[in-house]
């Protein structure tokens, strides 16, 4: 059986119990118990349990009484987000980042290590053991503390947390990431692609919270997109989805050969139309150096008013914008979200791209730019890791959770 | 306040008892009091209220008590399916077709009367009129008697039942819908795009029944599609998902062509490449006649050995999947369905679809081929129409429904 740390016996439906109580303090400064009985419906008997438990486990607290009140105050109770940590980190071809984040998933401390696409598999394992070493001493949180952790990685990823192919890092491909993770860490640990991580934070605190269909781009040299469907991270049947940049014919492939090729001036041109070959046209982008970061010269260039800059961003988002359409006119979203390297060019491509998509859309969504810098997959990934803590209260059974997440015990925070 | 009929004033409660009680009996032969409270979960005094309830209202009969048990038998209770009627009528270029249902979504009778695509919005609309009569009249259902209906029709659809575009009926566009068959029948009249219904038919009773995400295709010298996303229609925000077509860079809208320029011999290959424009290269399919029709001529050559129809069709499926490659890399279905006209001749479509599928996707999902035969949108249609019946259970405060169907009064079935 699975336990969230603190969990101990605590039946069916005392869990549902405890996650009503849990679910009307969070966001509150405190409660009495009759206002939580009030909100979940639960019998005054029922409360006055539920809320005992909870504060023996140290999930809940009692504050200080009101102040003003005539007569004896009522006791107040408040939710101990600091109960218990959840780790984020993001493995990418230019940074590791980990964040460590408290029950409510605000963040506590984050570390940043440098890397490089062109280095091999160790030295990126060793950033990543870095990274997370320094986010748990930042956070005071000891390794056995952290209750589930997620992972953001380039490519696609089985549902055990293993790489199946990774362009942007082909030493990448093959590897175990939960493993090793979670040789770093107590807790269970979930592996998922960057792209859908980052939809995932724009769609629970980002530009698109507020909306049911999203379009995520995660737009750099290589285009990843994740899609928020109904509110939720699509996947698809075999982890799968978003991978539209796969076709040729959406243009993502020839893409960033404009913005390479200046200030050539477009010679790419000549490579456009047949798209028959997968990346044809483009150089890896594991060539050397940060070739994000080498872009934002033809950036500057085309914000400086050079021609042939201006022509190479104005081809790279008509390109761009054709693999966008398929999206949008697939799936009809509300939003589409602009995030990743080149976010940081949105004064250059989101209104040319707005264009394009109205060229092509039968109804043009809104475009937004992400508003995370480069830490929306990192947060993603801590998303992630407190959806399976809150899927954990919802249904003990239905996690396989390692071993050692049942032996890590609960972590004391200050 | 919005009733189902023979509903009454039933509290949110008891209406949730009985829909319990409903989904029990539902599917089963018949169920004792006892079998009933073991099902839903309800105590034996509320069990008893609802059926007793349940039996007033008409929605369930008791049957004869089991034979060969020692004793008295214990009463025994079913569903009665024929309590309500629903209807599902599709209204298309080359047909109007009309089903009558019981609640269980059995169709009792249904009526066909052939259109034509040029014909003119008065003469298509004297068509629908005919087919719904002749339906009801089969199934001795009075038009007072019918608690729900579902229509389907070509084109985009606005969210109170009017064709905001149809590219394939022209004269189409602007009609209100809803407001024509709502003055034919009671009760509400709710009005959805044909692929989206196809599609819902699929996943209610087709070969997409198990799958979560599927991708549907109306296939014909037109294609439509419908998207199936976590076991739900998938409309998107502004009712537009499934419109790929739309984008040149899919290739659908030069797709026909190759079959059109049959016995010419490939002459349409010239208009490949580009993709400016909407709908370049193809004629409209009100020219005419039954052009799905006379591309089974086509069809047939190809299956007699014609070389120019061989590469007719080859080049027709070439196209089909780029567009149909572009919705599976950005969902990942399970399954991909193919209806539609072109259904007719999978033999010739489905292997080398799947091919070409195989060459462009990650993860090449199955296909299928409808076994609905033309049927499939009609049967969408009366499924929209049953779960709004399903809908007025649970939730009868969420469901606006026009005057017509709260003085529509109780259908007294036979």
């Amino acid at each position: 059986m699975t336990e969230i740390p603190g969990g101990g016996d605590l039946s069916q439906l005392r869990r549902l119990n405890a996650l009503a109580a849990i679910g009307a303090l969070r966001g509150e400064p405190a409660l009495t118990l009759t206002e939580i009985a009030g909100r979940t419906g639960l019998s005054r008997a029922s409360t006055e349990d539920v809320v005992r438990e909870l504060l023996e486990r140290g999930w809940v607290e009692e504050v200080a009484p009101a102040t003003g009140t005539v007569g004896r105050p009522a006791r107040r109770y408040r939710f101990r987000a600091d109960a218990g940590r959840v780790l984020g980190v993001d493995i990418g071809g230019h940074k590791v980042l980990a964040l460590v984040g408290d029950l409510d998933g605000e963040v506590q401390h984050s570390a940043r290590v440098a890397v490089t696409p062109s280095m091999g598999r160790t030295a990126r394992l060793a950033a990543v053991d870095r990274a997370v070493r320094e986010a748990l001493a930042g956070s005071g949180t000891p390794a056995a503390g952290v209750w589930v952790t997620g992972v953001a990685t380039t490519g696609l990823v089985d549902g055990v947390g293993r790489v199946m192919l990774s362009e942007a890092l082909p030493e990448w491909t093959g590897l175990d990431v939960a493993a090793h993770v979670g040789g770093l860490v107590a807790g269970p640990v979930l592996v998922e692609n960057d792209s859908k991580l980052a939809a995932l934070a724009e769609s629970w605190r980002g530009v698109a919270r507020h909306a049911k269909d999203v379009v995520f781009l995660l737009a750099g040299l290589r285009t990843g997109t994740g899609l928020i469907i109904d509110g939720k991270l699509h996947r698809g049947f075999g982890n799968a989805a978003g991978e539209i940049g796969a076709l040729p014919a959406a243009g993502w492939t020839r893409a960033p050969g404009h913005l390479r090729s200046w200030p050539g001036g477009g010679t790419e041109e000549g490579t456009r139309g047949t798209g028959s070959g997968t990346g044809s046209g483009t150089r890896g982008p594991d060539a050397g150096g940060d070739p994000d970061t080498a872009m934002e010269e033809v950036f500057r260039a085309a914000r400086a008013g050079d021609r042939k800059a201006l022509t190479a961003v104005r081809r790279y988002v008509r390109d761009l914008a054709v693999g966008t359409s398929a999206l949008v006119l697939t799936l009809d979203p509300e939003v589409v979200v602009v995030g990743g390297g080149f976010s940081r060019s949105a004064d250059l491509i989101v209104e040319p791209l707005r264009r394009e998509l109205d060229r092509w859309c039968i109804r043009t969504p809104e475009v937004r730019v992400s508003a995370f810098a480069d830490e929306g997959v990192a947060l993603g990934a801590l998303r992630l890791a407190l959806d399976h803590v809150e899927r954990g209260l919802h249904n003990p059974g239905e996690i396989a959770a390692p071993e050692s997440f049942l032996t890590g015990g609960q972590f004391k925070a200050r």
